[in-house]
């Protein structure tokens, strides 16, 4: 039986990697480890067999125990501060959460002697300022990190590549893109969308003003249930020390997407530009290349862009008459 | 008067520092922070006014404290755990006491909201894995790093341009390369070939069997004097947010080096190579270009490097006769 340690367990890609593995037809085990609790139901798997324990990942004598404990073949690292704007504002802590927890986790691994291959999950954000020529975004391109959130993870990707060569530890790296999907928290702009649509929809108002970002920008949006079928498939096929972009290799402008979400509701929708949420100097369009990951594991996207708005659609409105 | 705080103040490369300072014609203060005391005398200086404080680097307040307090004009942020065997024995360490120590120090002074310029000293060991035909390496090269250190170093480099662009906070950058100086420790290749050959000097011994590594690698050594002039320098003129490498931008195997001692000494060499001294898969030939610095400060060498290794086995035999 796969054994899988997964930080960051209580998040939103956690509980879908949880329900991909509760498909499957094989029995798994799986210790997940968070600061919190996980607020979706660890009990309802028939196939997934289910621990969790609290824990910083800045402790790394306690993070050692557990893995000495729990002997995973296979760890998925979740865990991260992941937004750019929090990376402003306290860097250090940023560094922290990103780089230091994956050193403490990499370490644990190595000191411990064990066989355990390791997902980085690193971040689009590495690539940085890019020029349109770039796109589609490769895994050889040169980087060009313009955050310290981007700083940390670049720096947990050499240190993922170190490793592998230098320890020969069994380490998967990802580049992931944007995702979509039910479950995701309103800060992310889909999300924040669909809850406003939704919000709409339930009240039966025939009309919306959303508030939104820069609605010109393009990015590249893989529903999460992808992105953990990948991350499955990384973890199972994936060479060690080798970088994959996570990513639909599709861009959409978050315009578009605002208007198939009115679509999908039957709500006609406007919208008011917030500055606050505006991101000065952001790229204009982010898309990656998906091919190294398609050619390498043989993945593919199963879930359409529109199916995934309709399904976020859908969750915001069971989620708001709870 | 300028004042500088430096880091790593009880070392070699600091000793230098303020030697230098103390030949210059307008007076400074100086703030020396460190773990350890100096061994060397603070209190010989006339132009220089001293005073030191012990501390480590990871203790983010009590560093913002003394920051506060002393209000520098310049950092000289000279602290590292600067070996890279220990790195592969602690990455974790190592990489807290580079990285981390770094981004603790670049924080107080932003949200001190402090005009301090710093000067983040990096190592020439981030280039990495190079090519003998990218010699002599330049600062727009690609970076290829092959160890703990190497990542840590480009890690609080990347944080430095990202400090620079995104908070304006004036920090300059080097890629420091291999020094040669009285004072140095004999971990350090050619500091070790010279106390073994004062030794024998000192014995009026004329033969020498001198345990070496493999003589055959190629560095670009720079007198430490020469180096914090170019710190000096640096501060004084360098452009935020820009990286120099500091080196001669000349070759010397570790064989010449050896043989040009033992001519200074005048005592006949042998060598003997210990395989533990011998470093698996270490580049060939490591050069610098110094165009750059040389260019922007109107810095240049000043003492070559027969001059360096005849001081070093002076100061060898006087530590010696001690």
């Amino acid at each position: 039986m796969d054994k899988f340690l997964i930080t960051g367990s209580s998040g939103f890609v956690s509980k879908h990697f949880l329900d991909y593995l509760e498909s499957l037809s094989e029995h798994s085990s799986v210790m997940g480890i968070d600061l919190h609790t996980p607020e979706f139901d660890v009990t309802k798997f028939h196939r997934v067999e289910c621990k969790f324990e609290s824990l910083d990942l800045l402790d790394k004598d306690a993070m050692q125990n557990i893995i000495y404990q729990y002997q995973p073949s296979y760890i998925l690292h979740l865990a991260a501060y992941s937004s750019v704007s929090f990376s402003w504002k306290n860097p250090i802590l940023s560094f922290q959460n990103n780089t230091n927890i994956f050193l403490n986790l990499i370490e644990a691994v190595r000191t411990l002697g064990l066989k355990t291959r390791i997902l980085s999950v690193g971040s689009s954000e590495e690539y940085g300022n890019v020029s349109e020529k770039d796109i589609p975004l490769r895994e050889d391109m040169p980087l060009s990190p313009v955050s310290p959130y981007a700083v940390a993870r670049i720096s947990q990707e050499m240190l993922s590549q170190i490793y592998a060569k230098g320890y020969n530890i069994d380490v998967v790296i990802t580049r992931s893109f944007n995702h979509v999907g039910p479950g995701q928290k309103d800060v992310f702009a889909i999300s924040s969308f669909a809850k406003q649509v939704a919000e709409a929809s339930l009240k039966r108002a025939q009309k919306v003003t959303v508030t939104t970002g820069d609605l010109r920008i393009i990015r590249d949006f893989t529903d999460v249930r992808d992105v953990v079928r990948a991350y499955h498939g990384l973890l199972k096929k994936g060479e060690s020390g080798e970088i994959y972009n996570v990513c639909s290799g599709q861009g959409s402008s978050l315009s578009e997407i605002l208007s198939k979400i009115g679509n999908v509701a039957a709500v006609e929708i406007e919208h008011i530009v917030d500055p606050k949420l505006v991101r000065p100097q952001d790229n204009r369009v982010i898309i990656g290349s998906n091919e190294k990951i398609k050619h390498s594991l043989g993945w593919n996207l199963e879930i359409p862009l529109a199916t995934s708005l309709k399904d976020v659609v859908e969750d915001w409105k069971q989620r708001l008459s709870k």
